[in-house]
């Protein structure tokens, strides 16, 4: 698991039909300092996280498949949670 | 998930017999600013996605055997859905 | 497996049900020498361990689960163990 | 999956049953342009591949599980494929 | 799949079970000129390898439950074989 901040959203048209009506954000991953570094990944919503909010994702496909109760999506990478604090 | 840009296809004879009629596409993987970084994913199409266009990428094995059909598949990347914006 | 240091903690109230009682560590990844690199993951502690100790992370869907004894866990790494020597 | 070519061969005589008869080749991996990178994998072959031939490996445990048809084989990359031309 | 050379062991007593009565070897992973990279991966021994062997590495969780005879086992890094040459 690894921490990002969301900076965008992704619009497609012609896609899978799983994808049809979920967010699917842009993450800035960041570094142990909490700086956005520039690597990204794209990953479901699953908390309703804004843009600039600081996230958990996961990166792995059954872990994605259960938080979006569909067994058989094509889903690796999903957002999990918003963080408050690191410590 | 990543996002990346189609620049090529690849012609294979001496192959696994799943791969016959499918096109495998060479993906230029993208930057958070949308520029090719010269590294690549070959994946198979599952949406029409044509040379140049902007294209949403699963790498994940149990993603791909599900958006083609074929639960057996030896097949890892999948690209999933063609980009029209990103925001 | 990799080894890394524990170096910090994650607190998210709006998350995924499975989090809420779970603790989620910042694990800096080490070098083959021991040092902290300066990447890292999150992992789900599972043994107990304290800031600073040297722990065995497990970064796998299915090990995560079978820790935690949640097979429908959304949740890819895991620390494993607290470890006491590297001869 | 990736681009490959095959620049060796592994024998070894203490190893799982599973490899017995089996040929691993070393793969160097193939930049976006075609030239070896100096990073490379060790597969499985599954075609017949030889030295120096432009391969597709699948970097997977299930593909490379199903391409051996060996369910429960130790195994995690495999050559799926000589590659003919690249456009 | 790739290749490194066994450079150390890990001792841990507060772990999870499985790893009660199993070596953990430090694992320096190998370049294609067959040098040390200074990366390292820790994996569990399955074929009784000793300090300084050249030995092949699969990291995948299934592959290491199979060889490991544990269907249930949280473990992702194994080693399989003792390489003898590399052509």
């Amino acid at each position: 698991m690894i921490l990002g901040k969301v900076c965008g959203q992704i619009y497609s048209t012609i896609n899978h039909p799983f994808y049809d009506e979920r967010r699917l954000l842009v993450i800035d991953i960041l570094s142990l300092k909490g700086k956005p570094t520039g690597d990204y990944i794209i990953a479901m919503d699953a908390v309703g996280a804004g843009f600039d909010e600081t996230v958990l994702v996961i990166n792995e496909g059954n872990s994605a498949r259960q938080v979006t109760d569909a067994p058989q999506a094509p889903v690796r990478s999903v957002v999990v949670g918003i963080v408050d604090q690191i410590q």
